[in-house]
């Protein structure tokens, strides 16, 4: 038995020494000639890729809006299978990744929980992606643990048949394609004003805990003069790591818990949910702080162009007569999140060429 | 907290005036241009549409028996994607309901049970079919609340990006889809005896719990000298709102709980499942009213040309050795509503030029 | 209620006669037209069949190396609509065969779980199989009941409206198309030195319980001079009735328990997991007899030809630093499944042909 016990343990060589390093430092590791190849930290998105994806997700949706443009879309990659798996629940990332491969004409195989896959078998998770490899040309996962996408990635890039990973959430911190598409989506909403550089935006609710806040304000290194208001209750205020980030990057702001202090001066707000801070359970009805919620009254108090963002789903941060107001801009965000995706699946294949080329 | 209550109550402007109004009145929200948008009722279908939809059937089934055929009818609708939303178990609608969306060449995303989908984080059903319609350009719904489809369908033409719902079944009562598919079914059996006009149908089992032997019932206003005849135990007969509207209508039917007695009158059967009173499980081996089954030496009794229908799954209420007596007419009735749902949908995309033209 | 009682107990007429019959003297019942048409035993399959599945799958795999071979390929049979009825978890074999069905450009239907199914509404086995067959082309199934697919397959066929079947695992013993793939990896394993026929092959693990080697070993009669040896605990040896096929077909084996004894004298190990006898539980941390696993240091001791294969998933049999020796056959295994089956899809729609043009 002790051989048996030994066995347990045994680690990828050279996994432990990888993890350790700063992000800065893995890049490389998720990249092929020089491009991007899986997708799997905020951090490997530059201005320049950043802008690059917003025109294909432009000129994408441009296409998609004649029945030849969505043939020509169709037929840029029907030749490849996608894999989503999905162990946590989600609706967006998963349909809107899902129809996202569906405009490009792939195919797609899904697993949605764990309850249908392999793991019950007691099988490795690394041994169930490099499964999916076998089959799909393109995994997309979304998974509770922290560094889940990260390490199958890494795995399968040690292999003689490694497929891109597209990171969907892994664990409590990492949902790239989630701040790729809020960037998307501000940049649109401020295209007749110069884009996000400039802007100064609210960041409203649960700053503590909500991922998309967090990786969204380190994106923002990317952009000149912005100017970001955290706004939350004092126990879910935002944590010190991105505080000295942004000071690092001397980018300037500040904090506050007077939601309607700030709203004259914003040009964009992004809500988050929010509850009760001993609360892990999003259904449960615990005290939703409403202080930090956007109602009705105050679309007067706000700037004529400012712009309202939400990741959703919403609970009651946001009124539902708000919907009707063309500042809210949380319903356009979760479409540009497709098409993001389409242009970032696009790109990954190396297919935006064709893209370009009906523009010219 | 005195906010937040408030906030939980908030309902949708104009929804209550328009849920209290007769179904009558209603039918006008569901069309855009003339034609039917949204399927939520049994009551939108006018003999013409019945019709109409019956032709359309029978035009892609023909379609459908050549390659040549095939590819034509996958080529109708390649850049449309549906979404089938079923949180009640199915088979039968989900797959007739896939399968002509295949047919028809649509690409499907699919959400089964709410256990993967958002609602889990406490969002709204209408925030969950409005996110639906943000990444495809159908809605196919089933849902056990009844006006599911029609308050989802009414909410989405609030906005400025609405698409269509098909109602799959929501609740007790409506199930418009399955309505069309008998009606179907009876005029291509009766399609040498002159169609569903003038014919006797008895209908047979729990006509008190039982949906599709209602919708039926309604229908049957848009045809001739149709006559009904109700086969139940005493505590399963029919409700008397649809013997008002046929009384009303001056649709001739009786009661009676002497099955044997009116086989050889009939020119269907029309079959339900049937189970104890209390039983609300519809695994439970309760009482299942033998008196109220069809078996083998029934075969002798019944007319040459009458057509055994039930919308399926069967328990013990059909003898299985009847699947072979030409008369069962089940098993075609199953396909029939894979290629009426399939002509529903070209018509929704009124794409149905398309398919006349092949026979022009 | 004794009508009901006697209901319930009804049969189909012929089958009680047809399952009591010998294996051989069933396969006919699975043909059309000189073909196989539903693929349900390993018995059905002979030599030159096998080998032709394997010419076929070669030059699918080749076709789909460039994208107008893919093309070719996708446009074999995108008029069939498949479903996958998986009641069992399974990862390896509904993915191969959902992808191997995009490759042919099927599309898919797939109920996994019960669930969602009819049965939660009393449906039988038979009359769910028959309502597949209302909408798709071809079913694909994978059970825990023995004899599922056999049923099914048999009960279609008696009607007007059969599909064929392609059993993916009923029960414990049939798993037609593992072994398929099986033999096509020890095929291609040994392409260069003459084949399968001559290999002396060690099978190692739990061989009471493994249907795979089981399968496998039976078909080991379609191959010249053939040698197995069965390593196993005593509780696990292979049952007598598979070792009485060998002696009758005059196929040599010996049985051990010292596996590191046979490792240098065979020409393919074929590796099973294995739990402690009294565990039904595959995710169970039960005694895995670590003298029946396969460690690095082993490398060494084997040949240097020899082919390391494994059903998967694995848990502790085979350490995973193996994974990048070139013997390590199992990852290739995996996808020898996918081609494999199609290979067996497009056989069964006689599509085989247009893929051998492509090579004339």
């Amino acid at each position: 038995m002790e051989k048996y016990a030994e066995q347990t343990k045994q680690e990828f060589e050279g996994w432990e020494e990888f993890i350790n390093r700063p992000v800065d430092e893995k890049l490389e590791a998720f990249k092929q000639n020089g491009r991007i190849f899986d997708v799997i930290y905020a951090q490997q998105f530059d201005r320049e890729f950043l802008d690059a994806m917003g025109n294909l997700a432009d000129m994408i949706r441009l296409l998609a809006k004649t029945k030849v443009g969505q043939s020509k879309l169709r037929h840029l990659l029907p030749h490849k299978r996608a894999m989503l798996y999905f162990v946590q629940p989600s609706t967006r990332t998963f349909l809107s990744f899902q129809n996202a491969c569906h405009i490009l004409g792939l195919t797609v195989s899904e697993i949605r929980g764990t309850s249908t896959s392999s793991e019950v078998k007691g099988e490795s998770p690394e041994d169930t992606i490099r499964t999916f490899a076998s089959y799909v040309d393109l995994i997309i996962s979304r998974h509770p643990e922290a560094g889940f996408a990260e390490k199958t990635a890494w795995v399968l890039n040690q292999t003689d048949h490694p497929v891109p990973v597209l990171n969907g959430g892994s664990g409590p911190d990492q949902h790239p394609t989630q701040a790729l598409l809020d960037i998307y989506t501000l940049e649109r909403e401020f295209r007749t004003i110069g884009g996000l550089d400039g802007k100064k935006i609210a960041m409203v609710g649960d700053l503590k805990r909500g991922r998309t806040v967090r990786s969204l304000s380190y994106l923002m290194k990317n952009y000149q003069d912005v100017e970001l208001v955290y706004v939350a209750p004092d126990v879910f205020r935002m944590k010190d790591d991105i505080k000295e980030f942004l000071n690092k990057h001397q980018i300037p702001f500040h904090e506050t818990d007077d939601f309607e202090s700030v709203m004259p001066e914003v040009d964009a707000i992004y809500m988050t949910r929010i509850q009760n801070e001993y609360s892990e359970d999003p259904t449960s009805e615990a005290e939703t702080y409403p202080d930090f919620h956007l109602r009705q009254e105050h679309m007067s108090m706000i700037q004529t162009h400012c712009a309202i963002l939400h990741p959703l789903p919403r609970r009651y941060e946001i009124d539902i007569r708000i919907d009707k107001d063309p500042r809210a801009a949380y319903w356009r965000q979760e479409r540009c999140g497709m098409w993001i995706r389409a242009a970032l699946i696009a790109y990954i294949y190396g297919v935006e060429q064709a893209v370009y080329e009906e523009f010219s």
